[in-house]
């Protein structure tokens, strides 16, 4: 039986981490051990550039840096865990991936989705997971839940607007790629954890 | 009157160092005071890239997360030093710039043209020096001059087909590009900075 790759996708505050515990939980009822990784991260490179991606810095960060940043990460996750552990028959879920960059610096900095699609061809190629799961909660509601949790990084401290688009972009690309799963997020954790175990037997099992 | 952006470029070894001093000293005959850089790096932010993508790691390096982190710490110079330096009418002059990656990453890590020339599109635009000095050096010459100066980075230590496929797309790009000129740097270092300062009398002034 060959592994299956899910991303977790939305904004700060859409509630992630309990959801991919959820999803654990779930597939470990079935007898699967899925390995979770997060991104920016997720290999000892890989968490340097999510240090230095986050980190405030006295220069601007551009956003084209932003993103290069970005991908310089996600091809060090995917190169050497997530399609290794694919290729071993385990399954891996992800806090983030691709859908990120495009919803926050596609979107939310305005680079376009040109540019996003074209550069992760370049570097990826047809590598994407076998489901993405979009937790879309309001971007007030989300940044709420992401302050009370405490200090915002230098990304999560950007205006609402920046969150607007993001969010914006997230949706709109969902709404065109049936391999994206759009959960509402702003209904309550049992009724969220439910819907995502839902689309996970619909799609996987 | 507006500034110049020379680039240096060639294998470790080739003499950049000395042909940067040599042309800063021209310039400054004539009254020009050029700011100097140096890639991977040249900002707090590329500087720390420029560590990462040298150091060794426990893990390995996907040739394509070298090269976005080439391109970030690229990108973060050229918006934060060197346009604003050009836009206020001063010289640059680059210690290493792209051709450094279409040869190394391209050529040396065999990731290939179309994918760097789109790349760099994509994040860059149609920005370039006004003028690229290839010091072309034989690359025994050059790795032995380099080992002489003491402990070889990462990409330093690659095996010589590396250096031999990296010098080879040097060459084979500036066969096709007017804007870079080849200085055969297996001369006398009097012989070469005669030939550097000749180019940029000829293309600059």
């Amino acid at each position: 039986m060959s592994g299956k790759f899910i991303a977790i996708e939305g904004l700060e505050g859409a509630g992630k981490s309990s959801a991919i515990a959820s999803i654990v939980a779930h597939l470990q009822a079935k007898g699967i051990r899925p390995e979770t990784v997060r991104e920016p991260g997720g290999t000892p490179l890989a968490e340097q550039l999510r240090q230095l991606v986050k980190q405030s810095w006295q220069e601007r960060v551009s956003p084209q840096t932003e993103l290069l940043l970005m991908y310089a990460s996600r091809v060090q996750l995917v190169d050497n865990v997530i399609k290794p552990s694919l290729a071993k028959g385990r399954w891996v879920i992800g806090d983030r991936h691709d859908l990120s960059s495009r919803a926050y610096q596609g979107g939310g900095r305005q680079l376009g989705d040109e540019l996003l699609v074209n550069l992760k061809r370049l570097v990826l190629g047809d590598f994407q997971p076998d489901l993405t799961l979009l937790l879309d909660v309001d971007e007030e509601t989300g940044l709420q839940r992401a302050r009370e949790r405490g200090e915002l990084d230098r990304i999560e401290q950007e205006h609402i607007e920046f969150f607007q688009r993001t969010r914006q972009r997230y949706l709109a690309i969902a709404a065109r790629d049936p391999q994206i799963v759009v959960i509402d997020a702003n209904q309550s954790m049992t009724d969220v954890h439910q819907a995502i175990l839902q689309a996970i037997e619909a799609k996987l099992f």
